[in-house]
């Protein structure tokens, strides 16, 4: 166990209250990024914005995002196109997908000191145990999005529906900081919860995403059509109580009805494209690894085969290969 | 059990031979009936062929089969439009889709006489049982087909490759037409057998049938595409593994080591799209409730859940109706 503790350096007093001023940088400021990240810059945090392809179009247009919750355009951002250009931030909100993983500790590592807390706002289960690998010293948290959100031109995001964030420790040993960090998105109007239990929050949230993201895949299609349909909700249900079986078998405790419970709330939902539907309509690549690669083996190792989430993956990788 | 014997009143000597001469119909003139029944009536036996839509084009020029055992060209054929005119047979072939299946007793019914023999050329499971709850006085018999035939115009029949018929009974209590039938069929250049466990013969085809025409629906794909992917090989394997355990939970005794062999035997086939994928393509109905659905009740009701199997089957129940 990690016996390092934070130091609170970056700790600053603002100038009106007595609340700590954290640098944020975001990293990958895309549908997520953009959204998160734009809607803590407009409360006046301080934010660094990572940038790739549209960098010379947000310096000279700013930020715009069109928003359930109000439309705003920052006309000035902090925008960066190299991380080695960025500031040390004192948290990084990671909102990459995860396909891009395997470079991620090399990207963030310039913009880390001593005490910043890395937040993965990610899909899927693993993310933070390999990163932690990658960077044994850095501080890792772990968020979940529940949002609909997409990015619609360069430096313009549409925020749909939905926004609540689930924020979890992975290895940080004080909750100060992710708790003001909690404190400023919901200071920014974002619902944002602290979970004690990242493991549980990151599994419930595969619940819904193992069954639906790789169904809209493979049956190319959306999830109104997938409840629609009596053999794919009752399929839709087997995969749910599959994962929360795999779930249980890791010792996290999600309970059995949670699969009726998403059913229903998926039955109520607008027709819906998840993330990785998305990425296959766009013939990027689909984030397999994380979100069913990941937690089968997870399952396995304790025991447990999620047999029907494994043909499921199986399915994805052909499609994946043969795009 | 079935008490009656077969009336032989039909049995007809021919002027140069002992054998018994059959008068066949050919239920269906489809690629297999076209083949089949083409083979049969080059070789100067008596066969009655029932047509749709091609009747008026068969009746002006005749029948054409082009094969890979020799291409021939039937001018006058015993062509019908109507099963209502067609003379009782003493064999009938059964040479279309399961999918109509809900018409068949009512279709066939007309040129049945005391001891007509119905031979189900169709694929999947439970044919037979369906058919005798609606003619209880009827002898069936099953039949395999391993071929690679299609329909490629009016009247016109393309065969590729292979051919091997396996013919079993389902209730008839004397084999000695059976015997004939087989006979007629080797004399006519075609492979065939007969099995003495037409259940063992029809899950035997299943563990090819079911991973190979769900997946490459599912995928929309071809049997080379998936055997080329390391992980759909492995998903074919499992799921015939899967069709392999619920046979034998059935009493059927085949050995996993088939599962092997027939991936082995896929790897070396061209590259092929099984008859459900046809079906797909032409947006004809697929033949889900005999080659999946008929198979997994069977086998739950032995106690054992085929639970892949089932998820493949919802993914194409779901694409059949969303088609």
């Amino acid at each position: 166990m990690k016996t390092k503790l934070i130091l609170p350096l970056f700790l600053r007093e603002t100038p009106n209250s007595s609340k700590m001023a954290i640098k944020y940088g975001v990293v990958g400021t895309g549908a997520l990024g953009g959204f998160y990240g734009g809607m803590l810059a407009k409360t006046g945090q301080d934010v660094h914005f990572l940038f790739r392809s549209d960098f010379e179009y947000v310096q000279q247009h700013g930020l715009r995002v069109d928003s359930v919750m109000g439309d705003f355009h920052l006309h000035e951002i902090q925008a960066y196109k190299k991380s080695t250009d960025m500031p040390e931030c004192d948290v990084v909100l990671v909102c990459l997908k995860t396909t891009g993983n395997h470079h991620l500790a090399e990207l963030i590592k310039p913009i880390l000191h001593a005490g910043s807390i890395v937040i993965l706002l990610q899909n899927g289960l693993g993310v933070e145990e390999d990163l932690a690998k990658q960077l044994p010293e850095a501080y890792i948290a772990g968020g979940l999005a529940f949002i609909c959100s997409n990015k619609i031109g360069p430096g313009h995001i549409h925020h749909l529906d939905y926004g609540k964030l689930i924020i979890g420790s992975y290895n940080v040993p004080d909750d100060a900081i992710l708790k003001q960090v909690v404190s400023d998105f919901q200071a920014a109007g974002i619902p944002t919860d602290l979970s004690p239990n990242l493991l549980f929050a990151r599994w419930q949230k595969l619940v819904w995403n193992i069954p639906f993201n790789g169904m809209t895949v493979v049956l190319n299609t959306t999830t109104d059509k997938i409840m629609d349909n009596e053999q794919t909700r009752e399929l839709s249900k087997e995969l749910m109580l599959e994962v929360i079986h795999g779930a249980n078998a890791c010792g996290v405790p999600l309970k059995e009805s949670l699969a009726q419970q998403m059913i229903d709330m998926t039955i109520k939902m607008k027709p819906y494209a998840p993330s990785m539907k998305l990425d296959y309509d766009h013939r990027r690549a689909m984030e397999i690894a994380y979100i069913y690669s990941k937690p089968i083996e997870t399952a396995r190792t304790n025991g447990f085969e999620m047999s029907k989430v494994s043909m499921l993956e199986k399915q994805l990788r052909f499609i994946q290969h043969n795009q």
